[in-house]
């Protein structure tokens, strides 16, 4: 790391900080766009506010907080000193969409001290980047506090205007909503929450708060992302919007007894994050959640593979088969995952994920039971060492499936076993899942312990060598780059919700996602359905999937993780062989990246190269509504010549009406060429981009 | 096992069903001084009731429970049939007071449907013992109830009068009250409560809540013992009394959200108990709660030893040294645990407890800290390896402490590495702890979670051929006969509280203790404190032992328990290695055991013949008040001489003024003598009686 010393520091001296507190601080990005001001005002309290381009994007926004124990209300403050400094660095992630990452920031850290006990000590580092702001607070070692339980966080963000938002309500154990697309002043989570039928548990907060990521967009175009960045030992932050003054405020997720956090200094919270663009795209690319995370600290990241994989899966969610035995329908049985990893070889997927697998699916749901699975214990039609042998022999690997049910303490109990069963059997991945309510009982999903739970997954995996993908966790944060094995997170309303009875999903949900939940890192959203009208084994069935299929191609560029499923099955793959050859050609790893364009609810283009390929690959997906593009090829080579391949939507193609309509074009063509294709209702278009030698 | 039936079963019929309804079940004790009659009101609701020799112990008291899902209250019965039998057999426990224990019962089984929902099924199985009555809820597994969660317990105690009660506070979270005597009427377990500042972590229920095991006496001399057995899976039993009618009704522990116990069918309760008899002694000789208890889970009991021990662990209480490294008096170094292996060696003990060997010490309490110890890192002055192979070269086992600060999460996690690391450095007992609010938080140390935690450890201890005693645990209910690894435990007020500077012990704690704790189960009392003024390491203390000196060594016979600590440390027992004899002579683990008097609250006196061998050894104890007893020597063989020793208190000893005073006498005795021994008020007798070849 390289830290130069840019400002001043002010030591502590009554003189200095009299000075001082008379004085606001100012801090501006490298590239001089956003300007963050930290005030001190008469009453003592402490605001931040920012500006880009020299527009105010958050008015002055106070910060603070309550404590539980010992009894005391942390937001009058007096200024000790104000260190500032700046850092740039580039270093490379593990997996990702480009190959190296820019963290540039200037840095103040305003050290305060609290006005009435003035041993009670509390810093916040501000960090401001070219794409945005993140800050945190810091309870130094020196505090007369040693531990401490939160009552509640006192952040604000107080924006600028009545923006337009993209948000999800609140919600203490799910993040599995769709999103609704309001004015501040609209927003009315509870109602919103109450159409959710489709979602088995819900806790609403409140009609006011909402999740983050939060994406707006200002009545001038300015993007606003307000998330949160490396949620470690702390609960999950949901914001509380006050509408006569547009200010948002934290909401952390309480545990059982009503407690935020049980704390010891040296301690620092996440980091609150405000990525900030007059364009859509580069909020897609911005890295500054990322840059907030700890490197890894997994030192060995040689086992750490990027996958594609099919899977046991949705030909349960379907009604094909069943997750548990009895009735005849077992999906997880010899037979049938033999079939699965043949076709995996002879795709040349990397794995197969196996749900239903184990006993306990018989009784799994519901009833707040702690003690459903022993995750070692395969059902009796299972034979899993024949199917190790069997996978090892065609070089797949068998994803491991750890449905927990919520009960953390079960699965905690059985992680060394568990674990180590997986190592016996050859399997390197595990997909977890936390349908229910969670043990502890009154813990949250998304509260402290559950937060430190899914590290100690990840923690644990990596000691195993294992990979982590976690279905129905808190809000990814960048934690990727801190634990690259916790290769990709559900904590979103994914692509099986198109099988939901009620609302299930709507053609623009993929274009904001990007946007909000995929803020905080790669999410396991498993694109790639063929067959639309989910009725093929249960004629009762009126879902269906809300896409083209040339959109379900186009997601594989789109939505970015390390870990793609072609959530579909073999059955249905084969009736679409020719387009099948996308998902069997796209890579999940990337040296670079181009966001072409975006705009949140409406439409995304991507264009991503191959790591350690000079092939590139775009998807292109729209909403409800049709539209033309063209894509310009100018981030090719310089002469030289790409087999292009285009999956994009026929003519006649309709989400609704004509989903399975698409067209496959093959072209030669340079970096001089443009692209114009149609995308239909509720479409996609993917396009790989081979480089001739 | 050996089951005759000696009554009808009505089946399922209509008419049965009606023909009954007008009917009572009457069923008696093998030896018909104790009947229970259940009564059908005409209301729908069941009453059992009870008398013994022909007086009412229990007037009619209702049985039911009101369950929050489904949401029914199951208290409005139609009987389904009636099912009798008997049993009679006799079975040996691992370890205990006696060789082999008859269990010779009456069973009534009343089979019960709901008379809203008929699909709801609830049996009731009582047993009628000639020493008292047990009976539990049996939810059968062909009820439509397959999950529950039970709201309350609606289980009545209605006693028959006024009586005298030996009590503590009803409590979610600790047993370690001392006892208080008053007439039911008087009972204000807040008030009580509320003097009790020793105590740092109270969840007191309310003012006419009490904790079981509760020992009354009726006015006309019958001695009645409320509590429960085999409390598996389900929550601890408190009792709440209605003074208007002497009504006890169960009011069960809650979990962290207010619900009782998250069940499934077939699920059978506790076995709620009452011990009657007009004679005293015969509480204490009752074998009813581990009768009903299930037999041994362990199938090789082989590595299970009764032991004697003791420990690094009273000098820290006193102040000679700290669990705690830094400071400089950190008993459990390399050099000083040295000396405690020495020492056990040399006086044939079987083993050294060692606290404060582990990191974590120095920041362990009242902070609700998770992870606070790993219970696998030694502090750097504790060098294992070197103790482990110096004990092993003495012969004596170091016994493993795992204070979990409450923390039952975090030791989950460790369980298995923890006991492998005791396999690894050849110890086989642990003496776990659970001071401080338990994690998960809102989880109390007696709800079902804790109780089954506590169960975890047992089993998960077996699994290593580990023996455990548990600190701070859920008062005992027998389950010493289903775990036979599970020696011992606290869970009451221990002679450490000698060293409490409030409330502390008053003499009669230990004469009231076998009556209502005991019951329960062995107890880690910690006796054979030699040294009576606390003040040795800091004079600035006042605390101080409240009994003689002839009282700590007495207590090793009147209080059972197959684990037993001398709980003083070597210097102050080589002040009296006279009176240290005794306790190197006495076992712990027996083949017989008369309980030749007992008087709650007043005296005790106990003899009991050493397992495998003809010794018998006496303790004999008074509260406050001096005594002179005679102890009749039939009990000895016939024609046979013993060497008998006689540690009692001198003639001017007294626990407040004089508690080091006392007198060895020596004599050869035969069956036919009688020994007048005098008591020191707040002293006691102990006698060994060694048979001549």
């Amino acid at each position: 790391m390289k830290i130069s010393k840019i400002a001043f520091l002010i030591l502590f001296s009554c003189l200095s900080v009299a000075l001082f507190a008379q004085k606001n601080s100012f801090i501006s990005s490298p590239n001089k766009q956003i300007t963050l001001k930290v005030v001190l005002t008469e009453n003592g309290s402490l605001a931040y506010q920012v500006s880009y381009k020299k527009k105010t994007i958050i008015e002055p926004s106070t910060l603070g907080f309550s404590f539980k124990k010992p009894e005391v209300l942390l937001n009058r403050f007096q200024i000790v000193g104000v260190d500032s400094s700046s850092f740039d660095e580039t270093w490379k992630p593990v997996l990702g969409e480009v190959k190296s990452i820019r963290n540039n920031y200037n840095q103040l850290i305003v050290k305060l001290k609290d006005s009435s006990k003035p041993d009670y000590l509390l810093n916040i580092i501000f960090r401001v980047f070219d794409d945005g702001i993140g800050f945190r607070y810091d309870f130094p070692k020196e505090s007369a506090i040693k531990h401490f339980i939160v009552k509640d966080e006192l952040t604000q963000f107080n924006l600028a205007g009545n923006h337009k938002a993209f948000w999800i309500p609140g919600d203490y154990d799910t993040n599995e909503y769709l999103y609704n697309t309001t004015k501040l002043s609209e927003i009315d989570a509870v109602k919103a929450a109450k159409k959710e039928t489709d979602i088995a548990l819900q806790a609403v907060i409140g009609v006011n708060t909402v999740q983050t990521p939060l994406m707006m967009k200002t009545a001038d175009g300015v993007y606003i992302n307000i998330h949160e960045a490396a949620l470690l030992n702390y609960p999950a932050m949901n914001i509380t919007l006050d509408k006569s003054t547009f200010t948002f405020t934290s909401h952390l997720v309480p545990d059982a007894v009503g407690n935020k956090a049980y704390l010891q200094t040296p301690f620092q919270t996440p980091w609150r994050t405000i990525v900030v663009s007059d364009k859509a795209t580069e909020i897609l690319s911005s890295k500054l959640i990322l840059n907030l995370n700890e490197p890894s600290k997994i030192a060995d990241v040689s086992w750490i593979k990027p996958q594609k994989f099919i899977g046991m899966w949705w030909e349960m969610h379907v009604g094909k088969s069943n997750w548990y035995k009895e009735g005849g329908k077992h999906g997880a049985n010899t037979e049938n995952v033999k079939k699965y990893i043949d076709y995996a070889a002879k795709h040349g997927f990397d794995g197969v994920l196996v749900e239903g697998w184990n006993e306990g699916w018989e009784d799994w749901f519901g009833n707040w039971k702690e003690n459903v699975f022993d995750f070692v214990t395969p059902y009796s039609d299972y034979n899993i060492d024949e199917l190790t042998a069997y996978a090892k022999a065609k070089g797949v690997k068998i994803i491991m499936h750890h449905e927990t049910s919520g009960s953390a303490t079960n699965y905690e109990r059985h992680f060394d076993k568990a674990y180590q069963f997986m190592k016996d059997h050859e399997m390197n991945t595990v997909k977890t899942g936390y349908v229910g309510r969670i043990i502890p009982r009154g813990e949250h999903h998304d509260s402290q312990w559950m937060v430190n739970h899914y590290q100690r997954v990840a923690e644990k995996a990596a000691e195993y060598k294992i990979m982590v993908e976690a279905h129905e966790p808190v809000h990814p944060t960048g934690l990727h780059r801190t634990y690259p094995n916790w290769l990709a997170n559900e904590a979103a309303r994914g692509n099986e919700f198109n099988n939901a009875p009620n609302l299930g999903l709507v053609p623009e949900h993929e274009t904001i996602l990007p946007f909000t939940r995929l803020m905080g890192g790669p999410m396991d959203y498993t694109p790639g359905f063929f067959h639309f009208q989910l009725n093929q084994y249960d004629a009762s069935r009126t879902t269906r999937v809300k896409t083209t299929l040339a959109k379900q191609l186009a997601l594989y560029v789109t939505m970015y993780s390390p870990l793609q499923m072609a959530g579909d099955f073999p059955e249905n793959f084969d009736k679409h062989l020719d387009a099948f050859q996308f998902i069997k050609d796209v890579p999940v790893d990337w040296d670079d990246t181009k966001i072409l364009e975006a705009e949140p609810g409406d439409y995304i283009t991507i264009a991503r190269k191959q790591k350690g390929k000079d092939n590139w690959f775009v998807g292109a997906i729209t909403d409800e509504n049709g539209r033309k593009t063209t894509i310009n090829l100018d981030f090719l080579d310089n002469n030289a010549r790409y087999e292009v391949t285009i999956y994009q939507d026929a003519a006649d193609a309709d989400w609704k009406k004509n989903p399975e309509a698409y067209k496959i074009d093959k072209k030669i063509l340079t970096n001089k060429d443009v692209l114009n294709v149609s995308l239909a209702n509720g479409g996609g278009c993917a396009i790989s981009l081979m480089k001739l030698k």
